[in-house]
């Protein structure tokens, strides 16, 4: 029964149209009334079912989604399936399923390429400056900060980089930046 | 006109209620059994309506839920909302939009976090070996690769550790990801 909605429209149809036609149907008077009035009848209780049952799924489905956009991919997945509605649900659920599987997979492998960094830059006798452009950061590891004798891990990258003694090092990251150069010599000086 | 689907059902329902009595809404009996044949006209073709209507809008979400199953969240917003579907279609719409931005974004935290790693492993002359447990792999960088003198950047992890030469580095690695430990002197050899 997974086309409720629609076979039952189709038999509404059926019905409706049936009841136009009384007298082909029957050649008795009254039992052509009593049919169509029959008729007419299973019609309107049809159409209450549909109302009913649309609107109440619908605003259960319509809720799922404001729920995801809010960012938690509920999967609740109907227990039986009777009709259209059930089976939008249910692909709703198996497409958020799926996007939550998806984004785990992606928050860790985010976290892995993170700690990796982490590690390799916490541990090395290197000096190294993390350049972010976009959050305007320049982030140094241990041996940086030994190295410069700064307290501070974290600068504003405009800061250090429009430092009138760092002309070279802001050059350098422009190269860096826009042809992927990767080894200079320059100093840097943090204020 | 959100709700053309409800108000039409709304309107189907009192129609096909009314021509249940026509005795009681008509004196003259012509009048009521025209009534009941407008009526129940009127009451087929919304329900042809309805049914075409709900059939071609909801096989057009259904394609719009599969096609971001298999991974293109496809945005077609519609140009006018005039039922519950169309509803229901911008409302997906909005949310595979918001889906596509934050991947976008979580994509770009991984290929940064990723790039960083890469290029600080890449040019520091200190050796660097990246184990990860859940690949099975053991990726070298260049000092790494100089130092023990191996044309190979990468290895499966359970080879090396496995290695009767490499039991005191196994333990290091069990250590680190264990309790987090992350300096030792060891020594490891590349089978």
């Amino acid at each position: 029964m997974k086309n409720l909605y629609r076979n039952t429209l189709i038999v509404l149809v059926l019905l409706a149209l049936s009841s136009l036609i009384p007298d082909i149907l029957f050649t008795d008077r009254t039992s052509g009334r009593i049919f169509v009035a029959v008729s007419d009848g299973i019609v309107a209780a049809g159409l209450i079912f549909l109302l009913i049952s649309f609107s109440k799924k619908l605003s259960k489905i319509n809720r799922q989604i404001q729920l995801a956009d809010s960012g938690s991919f509920t999967t609740e997945f109907p227990e039986k399936i009777h009709d259209e509605l059930d089976m939008l649900t249910l692909k709703l659920s198996k497409l958020f399923k799926d996007i939550n599987k998806y984004d785990r997979l992606r928050a860790k492998n985010v976290a892995k390429s993170g700690k990796a960094f982490a590690s390799i830059s916490m541990n090395i006798s290197e000096a190294v400056i993390l350049a972010d452009f976009e959050e305007n950061t320049a982030i140094l590891n241990p041996a940086a900060q030994k190295i410069w004798n700064l307290e501070t891990r974290s600068f504003p990258l405009d800061i250090v980089v429009k430092h009138a003694q760092n002309i070279e090092f802001n050059k350098f990251l422009e190269r860096v930046a826009g042809s992927g150069e990767e080894k200079a010599e320059v100093s840097v000086y943090f204020p």
